[in-house]
């Protein structure tokens, strides 16, 4: 035997006229143009070639087969007469000598075109994704992903990182999202769990002496589907550095991302290290998020002093939040929409005021600014034709509506929004400790097991009543690309007496802290180095550079939203001898329905 | 907040003489050697500097610091007097100015040394891995393993390969060995699979227009664990090729795996290309096993002829295959413990004889073949002192035997075993159909979706009586390195039609061959390409280059052999709540038992 083809379907140029060739690929389609004349397109992964059919015999061969057959063609290339400048192979095409099928397509009728899968129904692209993935554009996806991973793999062993494998079957642990259990046939009664990431595993590989640690994680979390989140798996680049602080992470990811994203991207322009890191109170204050999207060049200015007193009912006694907008051309109907769109998703009203041309107030609330005017450009800085976007409640209610209005009134501002780009920073000093909204009580912020900015002595000084533990900041860090949030990240606590005292301080102590993650907290016991480390999101970076919505277009074989595999059939039932194995029995039995 | 350190432990040399440094790591050991005079051995991931101690201060610090405990040491550095040239950074030392405690050890006396931690008791060792994974000489097999997983990632990518990762979360599958199972949450009654192996999955990117794909597949079997085999999951190099047959890939691994091998290996030469192949009934034939061991030059020779009616019981009615060894020095003591090695592995007897210096037979059953000594000499062309070990039985019985008995004798001849290197080769023209011992009908042999040589024609003969289907091979290969069998591969049978006439050669139909594997049937039902692969086991390639026997010293956090992972304590029992969402119940509770 020999291989089955001598180029491949993206490969023949003007340099090959002349030779005898063999390629093999899939029969894309025929165009008959005349007795015994025919163009076919052959395609295979590397791209698609022109093939003439010119002959009786060849005819023959050709026109009893179905679309997507795959065959070899053994012929000779020609220059062609009307070339495509189009394609990569536009400039040839080959006449065969003879035409082999390889594998028959059965099926006259396809469950959908394949160059136009796209408009498919999804059901029946995620039922046929094998008919699915021969379309150049879905398949393109999936290679942009594959490239991504490696270059990610590569810059990260460059920066002197080693890939550990962590266990995929491991214990359950008592936080976080739901696990997906796997039953023990060796131990009746027990599960393991599949790993909602390797947080544990990285953090003692810290404490057993790596030091530059990455993987490219597979995740487990047994969540319904959203729209960049897949039921079942996902994958993260899980990265944990030992002696190590928050800098020194930034410093790796600000070096290995821009490239990776200017390479691979829709955009190919990113961020240049140092990415801006913004604490997050001044987010929340001139984004009114967490998750602001830097590409966008507006800011949102607080308004309080000068408007919650201009008589407005819904300002009075409230913070108001304004987002100015130079130059802004929306219709009165986009701004109506823009306000109702700004409620739908905050569940809090937006308003609005214009400074025209000629510097007089007019529209939304006008009349109630009119009065103080001149205070109000002052306090804004307003120039004339300038929108004001404004929103007004309690003081996080107003922020954070301003986020929204921010970003909606951006998509309405092209001057304002320079979309081409990945913009990358870092939302840095996230406050360790708030008080609880039901228990009026303190509580841990975020992630209790971060490091507190002045470690140690701050947690004593705040548990003698000497700070207020409410301006206590953690060593923790997400990282933002394009108002998406890519990760959370922080320093972590390696050191048993620091988390107690920060357990204490919510009124927990060393039984709670043990409890939550035994295996880490015993090797803690043993001394380990300081280390931080952050995960960002591979499907989600993907869905970036490949500018998709659907977490489903950047997996070779997702799940639907319904958590099915519905080419494989999963889940299934099984044979009730594995469950008897298993030594489990179900309670419930779901209907079959029909597909 | 900076960087923790200036300099690794293991980077030091005389040109950073007179340098103000910071190194960071764990306290491998304090040897006190006078009045505030001690010398200090810290360990990072990198190598380990010797630290000395010549003040009170200093040494107020480092005397309540228990071993292990991490530590920042700011000093100066200095050539040593006596240099210790086993140590890259045996020149110099390191006279610290501060010394700070970064991780407390809390614990006085450790679990085991850690240096000496490979003499621990295993279960001592797996419950605290992170501090057996502290001995320099454990951390290596990790080490090698992540080395060795990059190289061969980044040789396929250069091969034109592109990983592609696919689903963890999928289908059980009817055969094959033993699925973990996952309870659907959203579907009651419905379980999902980990794979077994991405095999299904590799093939529907084939048919997806996919051309080289790779990936390092975990896979998962809920099988008992063995000497090379982990309980849980194992890793592979998953392959497979579009438009492509037995030699395409054989040349890429030929290609791929000689240079890591020789590169990350125990032993520094390996087999070039292109590595032997041997037809399978040769290999039982020569080797008596389908997994010859190439490095020793001993082969088996038939006898039957020559021995069989020799008078011997044994012999009689029986096949007889002899392994002659030449300049066997072994003592009778020897020969003796091989024989009774061979009866206990194989569970049949070995005979032997010997034909001296002077050319006499001796020993084991010469008096049956003194009288036929010149015929016997002349078949088996023996040389004077020359050991022959001898098997009898039915013919496979015999060659099986011989098979045991040629590895065992090598293990006492290192004249024909010259272990230092690797030998690959492939095994190929398995059979596609055997007479089934118990049916006494037809059966596949190995895998029934692999392509028999000659394709529809071939299977349509067998039908008709013209060809015996005993004696066509299938499109099957294995890979074999050192005795030991990496893999098996084959070219898929991509063609229904040929898939059920395959099939009904053992009485089976179209519905049979469905049933087995249905997303791929339906796939190749729209036409497929040719396609072969094969998935080395990434394991057992590690096991060889590091030369350990026990698969747990090259994974970096192992179940135990009865598939626990101690230190994290899986697998556990869970909250009644989380079986209450997956509708399920346990009929059975393991007892607790004391750890």
């Amino acid at each position: 035997m020999t291989q089955n083809r001598t180029h491949t379907c993206g490969e023949l140029r003007m340099e090959h006229v002349g030779q005898t060739v063999t390629l093999a690929g899939f029969l894309e389609n025929v165009r008959e143009v005349g007795q015994n004349f025919a163009f076919l397109v052959l395609r295979d992964f590397y791209g698609t070639t022109q093939v003439v059919i010119e002959t009786e015999d060849m005819m023959n061969v050709v026109n009893p087969l179905n679309k997507e057959s795959t065959i070899r063609v053994t012929g000779v290339v020609r220059e062609r007469d009307s070339k495509n400048p189009k394609l990569p192979t536009g400039d040839i095409e080959v006449v065969p000598t003879e035409i082999k099928v390889l594998g028959r397509c059965r099926h006259n009728e396809l469950p959908f075109q394949i160059n136009r899968s796209r408009e498919a129904d999804e059901t029946a692209r995620l039922k046929y994704r094998y008919l699915d993935l021969r379309n150049p554009a879905v398949k393109q996806n999936i290679i942009l992903r594959s490239n991504v991973v490696a270059a990610l793999r590569a810059s990260m062993i460059d920066h002197g990182f080693m890939e550990i494998t962590t266990p995929i079957l491991t214990a359950s642990s008592p936080e976080g999202a739901r696990d997906y259990l796997v039953p023990s046939r060796k131990h009746p009664g027990k599960f393991y769990a599949l790993p909602q990431a390797p947080q544990q595993f990285k953090q003692l590989l810290m404490a057993s002496g790596f030091d530059k640690y990455f993987q490219i994680a597979p995740c487990f979390r047994d969540e319904d589907a959203r729209g960049d989140r897949s039921p079942g798996e996902f994958y993260q680049l899980d990265m944990e550095m030992a002696f190590a602080d928050q800098e020194d992470v930034f410093a790796v990811l600000e070096d290995v991302l821009p490239p990776i994203f200017a390479k691979y991207g829709t955009y190919n322009v990113a961020s240049s290290a140092p990415f801006q890191r913004i604490p997050y109170l001044e987010a929340m204050e001139k984004y009114g998020t967490d998750k602001p999207d830097l590409r966008i060049d507006l800011t949102v200015q607080d308004a309080t002093e000068v408007l919650a007193g201009c008589g407005f009912g819904p300002f009075e006694g409230n913070t108001v939040k304004a987002v100015p907008v130079t130059n802004f051309t929306a219709t009165r109907k986009q701004i109506d929409k823009l306000c109702a769109d700004v409620e739908v998703q905050s569940g809090q009203k937006a308003y609005w005021f214009r400074l025209d041309e000629k510097g007089e107030i007019v529209g939304g609330i006008a009349k109630f600014v009119q009065p103080i005017k001149d205070a109000v450009i002052a306090a804004l800085n307003l120039q004339p034709n300038t929108f004001v976007g404004l929103t007004a409640g309690k003081k996080l209610a107003a922020q954070k509506t301003a986020g929204v209005l921010l970003k909606q009134v951006a998509a309405l501002a092209p001057e304002h929004f320079d979309k081409e780009r990945y913009e990358f920073c870092w939302i840095v000093d996230f406050p360790m400790y708030e008080m609880g909204e039901e228990s009026g009580e303190l509580e841990f912020c975020h992630n209790p097991f971060s490091m507190p900015n002045g470690g140690l002595e701050i947690l004593k000084q705040a548990a003698a009543g000497q700070v207020d533990p409410l301006t206590i900041t953690a060593f923790q860090y997400d990282l933002v690309c394009n108002g998406v949030e890519l990760s959370s990240g922080a320093v972590r606590n390696h050191d048993p007496e620091i988390m107690i005292e920060a357990f204490q301080l919510v009124r927990l102590g060393e039984d709670d802290v043990k409890a939550k993650f035994p295996a880490m907290y015993n090797a803690f016991t043993y001394g380990a180095p300081p280390h931080a480390g952050i995960a960002p999101g591979v499907d989600r970076m993907v869905m970036l550079l490949a500018g998709e919505d659907s977490i489903r277009e950047i997996i070779p074989f997702p799940m639907n939203k319904n958590a099915q595999d519905l080419m494989m059939g999963a889940p299934s039932f099984v044979e009730p001898k594995q469950l008897d194995e298993l030594n489990i029995v179900c309670t419930k039995k779901e209907e079959e329905t029909a597909e």
